[in-house]
């Protein structure tokens, strides 16, 4: 549950998939599941703007189409090439307040190596959630 | 920038207007202007899911079709039928962080008339904005 | 059911509201009800591109939090500043789709005062609904 | 570029790792590159619904997030439990005009096996594109 210098290593492979044609801001993400597998994510853009994927959800959707459940989720890792690490999105905080433990660790990084290290519930706090609807 | 009991009566009536066929769970959202003027705002759903919209959405971008801009809001009022205020998803508190003040209060009620009062700031902590675009 | 060309003047000050820093590419569209009624939509854009909120679901989003449901609209003008008129995205269609009448005129124009018409069955051909939910 | 009897297969097993814990509507996806690889996609709703993500796009966004670029696709294959085949939501259609040929077939299926064959460019015509944008 801490953060492990290669997870920059591999945050950065992620990004250089990136469809970033339009704000020309690619983002790269890094899952790793509780029993060690990991899944890529970047950014997909569309020129009808609000049908744009964020990095973040790319790599939680996609380990969800793979079979992994809610919970099974051990840290995220988001990359950008900005001065500052950018945080996640609040869809991408919703989405990982679905699919994540409250006090997943979110690890939000950029090209000069800077790290800030956050939670789930952190970042989205008072979170909104299938509880509610009941 | 205080809660008036008023506001509970209008954000009712907002709710009154919701779309939630599939969900059964209405959303009403109350803007005020700085200037004065309100919006009512309410769940829009759609069969398919992800093209819904939610009730703070709404409000908000009435208000700028209607020609306000980004920092003329004063307070945004939600509620909801449930035994706790629920708070905004993710994608309205990011909506919010474009469009409002980060010190813009924002206040959570149900139908018992419970409240929390909050602020876009505190609901969207590190907020992703147009600054880490650049 | 047939375009008029006080229309065009209606959806161009829709679009002068528009709130749009990363395209610059101003959509504005003009709603009629029924009963006579209009709404003004415009695109509203976030930092975080899907948050982006189109002009078309704009107007129709404000309709519904005022009180009109399914069924109750005339027609949409949708405009843009383009060489051709540019038509609604898909997701647009499909909040027309929930929304209209199958056979609701769209009319997509420009800033030349090109026009295209067409109808929301058209433009979403073999449209998923609420009928394939159940 | 044909359907082949096995992409109906593959279709189910996608289908079976959907997350649909609030429609209860499964979908899946079976996406195929052009040089053979293929990705699974299924719906991963969320409490606030609109932050949920559709089948097809769960397959595209893996499948860029991979590293494959637009136009680099062959055919995505589609189910669901219903009397008919469903149709991809308009979000999808328009994710498909940015990243798929105009032409590249959308097979639509469910349970009983039944399947309509059309391409993006029928599911989406006169689609806003890139194009447009400029």
């Amino acid at each position: 549950m801490t953060y492990q210098s290669h997870y920059f290593t591999e945050v950065r492979n992620a990004q250089a998939n990136a469809y970033a044609p339009y704000s020309n801001f690619k983002v790269g993400a890094y899952l790793r599941t509780k029993d060690g597998k990991t899944y890529y994510g970047a950014n997909v853009e569309n020129a009808a703007y609000p049908m744009s994927i964020c990095a973040e959800r790319s790599s939680l959707v996609a380990a969800i189409a793979d079979g992994y459940r809610p919970g099974d989720f051990e840290s995220i890792t988001v990359t950008v090439d900005a001065d500052e690490p950018s945080s996640p999105c609040g869809s991408c905080r919703q989405v990982m307040k679905e699919l994540c433990d409250d006090d997943m660790p979110v690890y939000m990084t950029n090209h000069h190596g800077d790290m800030i290290a956050s939670t789930v519930n952190e970042l989205l706090p008072l979170g909104f959630s299938g509880k509610d609807l009941n």
